[in-house]
């Protein structure tokens, strides 16, 4: 990049310095998504819109790509400087802007951690419904680019269900606003269009959500099954039965073993799989409808139901889930996790085909995944200073995905296509829709100078990495939500 | 239009007639909004996806305008054939082309009624959530372009929420997919673009939408109020619990004296207002649900909570809403239905804002809404033969329009801008944000064919119409059913 553009760039967000040196930019080569690599030229903080509008403006008029970054949790390389470029580091904008209660919406700006905000609304009685397992570092920004999911997505939706509004700085520099604070506003649902775009249509620079009402009550049930088989057959009995629990998540042994070495919460190693069923909603009737659960379970050969006895006890049970990723690291230097989506109904095949894939290229692959929503979670383990192996594993996660799209699912069920999968997306769209997919991008990111080179297939590669979190507010969450809710407008 | 478009345009659909006898077109003029009135020069009626594409791509190449329409039941002009051109009917698409209760979703042509997939999969437990009040009669494919709500979507969400993924020919007769089988699907969200693009961005051809299961019990209350400020305040009390009602809707003294006029129900004539309020779930735990919403409503100066006691009362009070604009008829020669939705908390105030509108011209106005959401719709009574009175009412309705806004809210919650409000987006959005949506039009509809000049304001003028409809499944209802289900595939 031209030393010119620097001294512009430095002179826009002065007294906040630049990171240029390759020694700093070397956490900025990649996201959660570790097996692409690609550093920027430079590394820029703005700490407001007018900052991203002339960061931005100066980019595309000297042709040079940028990126907005959040955490860098991203599993699907979308937040890597594919190109080179500036990243826009959106960390700094951190702020709660406003909280309206009586209308459940809040005003964040998109550097904004995700559970700092449930925590900030947290004494009112609110929470933020979307909650990946990375919401103790991923930002909401981040959120929205990726249309991020979690585990209470099966009653409560994913990202683009939870955003009523945003003001965004396009690609050539114009601030518009799309949406508002009323759900579903009239006119082109640009909102929608925007959220889960991972980036390639603009920076977002300020995000209207709906924030809930927690629920009065709240019960966390861990069933084990000696198989998979039988509990993907209890998945759909308690589907079918008409319960939509607030999550619904399944591991296998592996996992369990992990989790177990972990956090020592007294999982039985010898169970093939366990479900983390939770139900939420008012107190009356959550007893029998939890003993219902418990019914469908032993119906499809359960070894023993858990029912967690007191608040400690489920957030004991709910780190062992959210910390799954990061226990798999004890049983492997490395590991490809993998996000595709298969309908419900398939699931006992889906988990034939992963271990018949599994057998094929000699690789362990554990399993957590969201089950009621046939959302997949396989971690492929291998050890990257292995290139023999690493090729198998890239072999095995096309296979994977080949598999999910087989049984009518889809590549990505929550982190995205980014970098990683768009040389996949042939298998789901015919070139006619993916033209129309393009088109739309042009309309918005003319130069191709914003995010360059995502989403949409180039040519054919999939791959993928994985990232570790801890979402447990500590002491320093706790200041940092503080300083989110400075300025903050709250409204009773 | 050209003869020999007309004769190619025969051909393409023979041995089906075209309809071009202006008497025959009289009824293709209007839609549900009855103000503006503009005649097709033919209408056609395709029966499947390929006469569909081959009228598109005959309409592109000789540069005539067409819309396509389904029961014209819609509110805000959307389906005139502002410029003349073809009508496009899709009502003898009308097919449930697969079920899949496993996997809850079913694949329908735009064609079908509303109401008709409910009744189809009732008998395996399920149902389809959005139900306009015209779902007796109006489309699915009318529902994806307005992105219908109904009472329901206060619980269960719009349209667009329930559509999973959709057929479409764009308007250069292309055939293409957005979506898919499964919710949320990667890549840009051109399905939830396209669910509420008003017919301007291509023609849907089939689409794939959730079916979600009945639920286990309902319980159905009435709650009287001296004034529609109390009803208002149980509404905010009843959310603020932190209770979400399936439905939760308010009507007015006037719309309570006609609709009881219409079904005897036995409403109390001398009730400022009524809340239909509706829960929905599982059975254990309604019942105190219900008690804690009456507690709220007497701390409101509820006159009188009544409960109905089985199935035919609770369908006699939602025939009375769901009939209330049609019993308006009983008041008045005309009225003109707005759709305005505040934020809920502004509630009382804009229902103090009617009042004033409402003496300011000296016209009556009915409220009968969807309190829930704060989605008012204000029915302005009048007489056409009136031209003064109409002039008032235009006026009525901008002031109506222009109280919904200076309350932080928007034009429209569930109509549609259509022709009819959109000289009004512009208190909305601003110029820069209307221009991002009118080029991501262009890239659909370049040649501005597919219904042109509407949702994006040209000039500023404001109005609007209503419609009537009844939705008892009678004989000829099941047997449109039946037929619909003809070669429907029905997974268990």
């Amino acid at each position: 990049m031209e030393q010119s553009v620097l001294q512009e760039l430095a002179a826009i967000v002065a007294p906040q310095p630049l990171l240029t040196q390759p020694e700093e930019l070397l956490v900025y080569e990649c996201d959660g998504h570790t097996l692409d690599k690609a550093p920027p030229d430079v590394v820029v903080f703005p700490t407001n819109t007018e900052q991203v509008i002339a960061i931005v403006k100066l980019a595309s008029r000297h042709g040079v790509p940028f990126v907005a970054r959040g955490a860098g949790t991203g599993l699907s390389g979308g937040a890597l400087a594919l190109e080179g470029g500036i990243v826009i580091e959106m960390c700094r904008m951190n702020k709660i802007l406003e909280i309206d209660y009586g209308n459940q919406r809040a005003v964040v700006q998109p550097g904004l951690v995700n559970l700092h905000l449930s925590l900030a609304v947290a004494d009112g009685g609110f929470y933020y419904a979307p909650d990946p397992s990375s919401q103790g570092s991923c930002t909401i920004g981040g959120n929205v680019a990726e249309n991020s999911g979690g585990p209470h997505t099966l009653k409560y939706g994913v990202t683009t269900n939870h955003v009523l509004g945003l003001e965004v700085v396009l690609p050539n520099g114009d601030l518009v606003h799309f949406g508002g604070a009323i759900l579903d506003t009239p006119g082109y649902d640009l909102t929608g269009l925007f959220v889960g775009s991972e980036g390639t249509f603009g920076i977002v620079t300020s995000v209207t959500v709906r924030i809930m009402r927690k629920p009065q009550a709240v019960k966390t049930l861990l069933a084990f099954f000696e198989t998979v088989e039988a509990a993907s057959n209890a998945v759909s009995g308690i589907i079918s039965a008409g319960i939509i629990p607030a999550a619904l998540e399944m591991m296998d042994n592996l996992t369990i073993q992990a989790v177990e070495a972990a956090i020592q919460a007294g999982l039985p190693l010898d169970a093939g799989a366990l479900l983390l069923i939770e139900l939420d909603g008012i107190e009356d009737g959550m007893e029998a409808d939890a003993q219902r659960i418990s019914d469908i379970c032993q119906q499809n050969d359960c070894q023993n139901v858990r029912v967690a006895q007191d608040d400690a006890e489920r957030a004991l049970l709910w780190k062992g889930r959210k910390e799954a990723f990061g226990a798999i690291g004890r049983l492997t230097p490395n590991y490809y996790t993998h996000d595709g989506v298969i309908p419900r109904t398939r699931l006992p095949e889906a988990l034939t085909r992963l271990q018949l894939i599994s057998h094929r290229y000699g690789l362990r692959i554990a399993n957590v995944f969201h089950a009621g929503d046939g959302n997949l979670h396989p971690l492929v383990l291998y050890d990257e200073r292995d290139s023999e192996e690493v090729e198998r594993v890239l072999k095995a996660g096309h296979d994977i995905l080949q598999a999910c799209v087989d049984l009518g699912g889809v590549l990505s069920g929550e982190h995205g296509i980014g970098l990683e999968k768009k040389n996949c997306m042939s298998w789901l769209f015919s070139e006619a829709d993916l033209d129309v997919m393009r088109r739309v991008r042009e309309v918005f990111n003319p130069q191709e100078l914003c995010n360059p080179n995502k989403v949409i297939p180039l040519r054919g590669r999939c791959r993928c990495g994985a990232v570790t979190h801890d979402d447990t507010p500590d002491h320093e969450t706790h200041e940092a939500v503080a300083a989110a809710m400075q300025d903050a407008h709250v409204h009773a």
